[in-house]
């Protein structure tokens, strides 16, 4: 499968863009750049944009990286998006999940895709007790 | 709007249903069974199944409940399930979430969905250094 | 809430619109239309495209209208469409369809969102018995 | 693509494990073990309560097994789980399912994801003939 | 239906959140703020970032203003998320968007949902005439 | 990857799929058939109602064919369909999409996905001022 645009390599890129990759490299204290980044260069607005809101996202908050990049994970698996996984799990292995981690965040993805659905086909009304209260 | 099936009210519960919505206020500690199980109890072994599967899952193990509880809300956010939403929102506040976690789950959420669609609309290939060394 | 545009009555209906709608009442043998059709016919051409491959694809053929209702609830249910999986749900009752049947239609629903999940999280390759023999 | 985890094959499979690939081989009368479940290996519990629903819901009952695998293939392909069309797909043909079927069922399946999208960009509300009466 | 979190209104806005609430006021020429900024105010970053991004991508470029706007509402309506699509109807009508316009956008949002789903079902794989040459 | 079926080739095509065959051809200005209708052959009936239904739905109207194509990618990205991402991308660019174009429209849809999901999580309800007006 031939991507829908080729990478721009470090080599080749722009300094706006070269700007962006020596973050990304900088922040994550790799020495690489992978794919995502190098197709969202061809649009160097929507690269710097990207970028920057995914630091902002994923920084330590009221949630620590590795629940955030757990999270990130499940939303990937629900919208079967294989690149998303991939990149996420290694991410997420990377700041301490482990395989049974990793096990359990997916039957409770498993779990939850279920349930919407039974849910939803049953087209079941909000029991009072969840809402907010005024 | 109506469900599809009315609710099944624990005084009008079979003995077999009465047993799993007995299992259930006991093993949360409440006096009242919300709507999920009511519509399920129409197939009893659905019941049944679904509530050992749930407890099985979410109770505690390699994640604690409460990143437990937010991934099924990440998830029931992404496939837009209102019902669920609801009701694991109030779970995983039950279970120590504050609204400064809920926006900040919510914001990763946003932001799998975006790039979720960027890579696949971009057909990106999976970098080697993601994959599993054989 | 409001739809997005006003539904075409039948007594408001152009003749070409007012066509459709006598053979959606006749092939149904009611003597009403629903919102469905009365909102497409706001564009004659997508209304009268989407009735005839309806009319089309619901057709006894190698699977009878039950099964096809059912996998039309199947579908709806999984995508979280409400007036879709109202719809389709009726239209399934009166093909034949019970409580059972539809409790257990939405077990398999559950069922294969779940595992749909599951499989996409952990990226499993396609076993070689699984593919056409070339 | 590689998996996110290895298969655990047969010959490397705990007691608890091997107890779960025996009843598949034994159920399904085959001698092999496909690779959704080689994977759920490296979680017992899981694969052993996904593979104990999953008999119970694919099983006969108010809904025969052709049908319910045809309806798990729906829920596949409007997901787009490669696997999972693959491998439902297998075992709806070996439950019955002939290439005129398997045409049809798609055909439902694509109809359905089309109107479910209309219906939702037009925001169409439930006719009060298709709810339930009180 | 309450929301998860009540609104922040105008009046009560902190000075943080007021800023942003003047900025889309004032680029939008109106003079109301609706429920979906008044919600993410709640984490004010989130409230920064998602304006700041919506503007940048939102505003005329190699696209025009409509296009952009309906391809707004092409995902939301696949997507099934009932306020984006009324919200960005409503902007792409002031953005010259026509009721003709809107029928023929979600003819194709319906068609093209309809054909993904063929497409993935009968597991099409890409003719190398569509695919990038290296 | 073995797709499920195997392409009926142009000259294996029966007169009733060759018919079709020809006029994509004849419409399209080109002396090959892609493998969606290649597929899709397997029912002719299902072949010529799907032909038929997009060269409508695709032809000039109140939107013009380029616009229509970026929809289609646009739903396509959004829905994870490979096989409609390359092949309407293709045809977006036939049409006159620049790089430029689509890298827009693909920002468009992610921004699209994260606020629709951050919306539903939210469960923000609808301005009464995106309402149509009685």
């Amino acid at each position: 499968m031939a991507s829908t645009l080729p990478p721009i390599e470090i080599a080749d890129a722009s300094p706006e863009v070269r700007a962006v990759y020596d973050d990304i490299m900088r922040t994550r204290k790799i020495d690489w750049v992978n794919n995502f980044w190098k197709m969202l260069a061809h649009d160097p607005k929507t690269l710097r944009r990207t970028w920057e809101s995914v630091k902002e996202v994923m920084a330590p908050g009221a949630l620590d990286p590795l629940v955030k990049e757990m999270l990130y994970v499940a939303v990937s698996a629900s919208n079967g998006c294989d690149y998303c996984i991939a990149s996420h799990t290694a991410a997420a292995r990377k700041a301490g999940m482990t395989d049974a981690m990793l096990m359990e965040l997916l039957a409770v993805v498993g779990m939850a895709n279920e349930t919407n659905r039974l849910v939803q086909g049953l087209r079941i009304p909000v029991d009072p007790q969840f809402e907010r209260k005024a």
